[in-house]
């Protein structure tokens, strides 16, 4: 059983917090030296992946002091006794199983009466067989035609990864003739989503996955609802045109208004379960079985290395580890995730959510306070749009903000031009190595207003091409980097009491059982 | 002439600083004085707009001390010398001019020997005109055939802002019979982004925007090649598929390969020009010119009131002191926006443009270093989808981040459901009027991980229905807001050289004109 303590109790980090020593990265990366630092620190990733940390606030000194960190909170054996099926998740007392919808990496994991690798690989198995008659024409619609869109109808977990993932692979797809069904997504309980969607969709063509793990999420059965009036509208059968995504208990499962059921379970949660059939429906009826299976290969692939005890061979490990050197002993409050690729879009807004719903808290696993800072704010946008925007702070504001950079040798469509003597694609990943240095290194200038203090830090991550297996990989580097850093803060990354208050008193303002001044603001919002 | 002095030099500042009085919001909202505090603690905006700051931590002795800060550091003089024509962007030496896009509040505007005022309209009456002539089919394609489709190529501030504007008004537009051509957008340099737009388009029923002020933007320059080889490829003429939106001295101004060209200015910054010929070309073909006209007619409404000398009835001056309050007294580093309308999806990504390229900056106006914090990190994304993301750690991080939310009464399409006794609409208001309180007064559990400290501040902007009136008087707000933390804070809101040192790298790169750490990441990305 693994050692849980608060980070501030462990003698390692206390080396940390104690040392004067800082890396000014002007210094290191300067000359020959630094060619060798960039060289030199790099850690080797899933699926041809790299992760190189030259550009962070780290050393020699630094990185020693934060392996005997990773070895005093014994990351690794904590996240053995994950993998295999401890009650990771205190808070609601449920084992933390996302890892197994993808590959198994330790011992069978046995709940409720079942082998739980056997049941999630037995679901994807149902989802393949499912799109294969979906995409053969087997299962169609009531005039006999094939199905050409499939639209998700899910919030939270159910909408922001699966639809991260489909963006990032879409354009891919299409240029390797794997877009089968275009996809879209239903999310917010703001009625013009649903209606948009709706008003420019061929509905007739289209089948819905109605994505809700108890069956009871309030926006997703709204949006269901404006989903049946637009099918009814047209005079087709509801049942003919939606599956559901749930809970083997859920209200939606063995229900005759569904086309057909797959399910999850109380292991998976929603912001990790892209790999589970949340993901695994819609992207196997967009792209194919095939290419979801690819996608998973290449998470249990990432997950593997995740396994291995040494930060200096796991990136995930060290990824996390630095991250906290930057949070706790450096200071900085926010990290923005900055991919230099446009398929990568919505990768930050899923990072978001994964990132600070799992760590953004303030008790740690037992329900104690803890005394530092815990989970930053992430933010992103893809470059080089960003560029022309936002750097702008990240460069000479008053605040310095770690960074994430991502990037591809290869864009996915194999399609370019050449200007001025270069290929689009080269711009794009010239563009990502002048900003590393220019952040790192700044530049002098004796009118200020010009000048770049540099020693700004970042990190970046390059890949061949953005496959469905460098996509994977690239999804289960950050979920266990998040996972590490939970185990370091000592909080339960698994949980989100923090979006509960919100909904109770929703419910309370539509009862109209308010007083004071959530009265006054229902009145002023004319509810 | 206005007295242009560091935050930290007025005295009402100090006042501020030195003062230990604090606001605890569960206090102030508590019972029947907490229901007339969110009567009260309300401005109106333009177009029928409220700005309630009621959640935010002030009372009426920092509102007294805020409104003495806006006297000495005489807001009202600043903005008065901006928009009668003074040299305000100090370090590129230009007139700041956006306001005369969309009305006239002082003197007229005379520069380079042209009535400003005048130039900005006549170009607008051009491009209502040809807007026009699209719209009824005299300008066609070869064929004869309308255009059906507007795609605009630019990139920063020629794509975030009428990006966010042209989402934010599509559903509106094809509910009210105002949605005359479909626009899309191409920015990024990654091949990947033009590619993925052109394969969905249909070409031969398309109108291209190139927009870049110097007629040199990179990026722009390579995804023109893009559209022209796409263009090629249906044996179509560039030049009866092109305009462009650029200056009067640019190459793509009175060049023959473009149907028409529409000009702005150096005295329009680019985050800063949806109101102008940027914005104005691709709204005016997408939902036809008078809709432009009216969101022109809301950000000049707009405005005008922003040119109260009196905080109290000014939102855009309050909205400012209260942020700079939060930033410089309080110590956050962040802010999120938070629009509970999805057709507001994009516009929290112009806003972080429009502010932290605006802000984020440690020189002040004079190019000498700032000893105070200038502009913060500024993200979001719509509600209630972020309910189910990131505000986890909003609600029980450790990090307090002020929040600005956005609603509206009335949806834009007028479609709705009613699930469980309440339509979708109303559930999104209940949804944000109770975020607002479950932050501010939180909610005390023995169970820590279910206690919520509260004490987390917000504001809320209140309207009837997104309109183009009502957008364009939002914009303008969040723009004057910022415009009026730049004079605090004693910056040049207006020039961004922080964006400089990358372009300066990347072309060394792309030349192989690199050494040490440069020359290495240019390795590993194989450049």
């Amino acid at each position: 059983m693994a050692n849980w303590k608060n980070l501030d109790t462990l003698d390692a980090y206390k080396a940390l917090a104690e040392s004067g020593h800082r890396v000014d990265l002007k210094e290191v990366l300067a000359g020959e030296a630094g060619a060798e630092r960039v060289k030199k620190y790099s850690v080797p990733m899933a699926c041809g992946l790299t992760y190189n940390y030259a550009s962070k606030q780290v050393d020699e000194e630094v990185l020693a002091k934060l392996s005997a960190l990773a070895k005093e909170s014994d990351l690794e054996g904590k996240f053995r006794e994950l993998y295999n099926g401890a009650m990771i998740n205190t808070g609601e007392k449920r084992l933390v199983l996302h890892h197994l919808t993808r590959g198994q990496l330790g011992d069978d994991v046995i709940a409720d009466g079942t082998d739980k690798r056997a049941f999630y690989t037995g679901e994807q198995k149902k989802i393949a067989e499912f799109a294969s008659k979906v995409h053969s024409g087997e299962i169609c619609n009531a005039a006999g035609e094939k199905f050409t869109t499939v639209v998700q109808i899910g919030i939270g977990g159910s909408d922001l990864g699966p639809r991260a993932m489909y963006i990032a692979l879409e354009n891919w797809a299409r240029a390797n003739g794997k877009l089968r069904m275009e996809a879209k997504f239903i999310s917010n309980v703001d009625p013009d989503d649903a209606v948009s969607v709706l008003e420019t969709t061929d509905v007739a063509h289209t089948l819905f996955i109605l994505v809700s793990k108890s069956g009871t999420t309030l926006e997703t059965l709204t949006n269901e609802a404006f989903v049946k009036n637009a099918l009814a509208a047209s005079d087709l059968d509801p049942a003919k045109h939606m599956i559901a995504v749930t809970s083997e208990t859920s209200p939606l499962a063995k229900n005759s208004g569904y086309l057909a059921a797959f399910f999850m379970d109380d292991y998976i949660g929603g912001r990790y379960s892209s790999t589970s059939a949340v993901g695994g429906a819609v992207l196997s009826l967009a792209f194919g079985p095939e290419v979801f299976d690819a996608f998973l290969s290449g998470a249990a692939e990432a997950d593997k290395l995740a396994a291995c005890s040494d930060p200096m061979s796991n990136a995930a490990m060290l990824d996390a580890l630095i991250g906290v050197y930057e949070r706790n002993i450096l200071g900085y409050e926010s990290t923005a995730v900055l991919p230099y690729a446009q398929a990568l879009a919505r990768f930050p807004a899923h990072l978001q959510q994964a990132d600070m719903e799992s760590n953004g808290k303030s008790v740690n696993r037992f329900g104690e306070p803890v005394n530092y800072k815990t989970g930053p704010i992430l933010f992103g946008e893809p470059g080089t749009n960003g560029q022309h925007s936002f750097y702008q702070l990240l460069h000479q504001g008053k605040t310095v903000v770690p960074l994430q950079f991502i990037v591809f040798r290869e864009n996915q469509t194999g399609t370019d031009v050449d200007i001025q003597g270069s290929t689009s694609q080269k711009k794009l990943e010239a563009n990502v190595a002048a900003q590393i240095v220019a952040f790192a290194c700044g530049k002098d200038d004796d009118n200020l207003n010009k000048h770049f203090d540099g020693g700004r830090p970042s990190s970046i991550i390059v890949g061949d091409m953005l496959t469905p297996e460098a996509l994977g990989a690239l999804l289960a580097h950050f979920e266990n980097k998040i996972m590490f850093q939970g185990f370091l803060w000592n909080l339960n990354s698994f949980d989100q009491e923090g979006v509960q208050l919100g909904k109770v008193l929703a419910k309370k303002v539509l009862a109209h059982d308010t007083d004071g001044a959530l009265a006054e603001y229902s009145r002023l919002l004319c509810i």
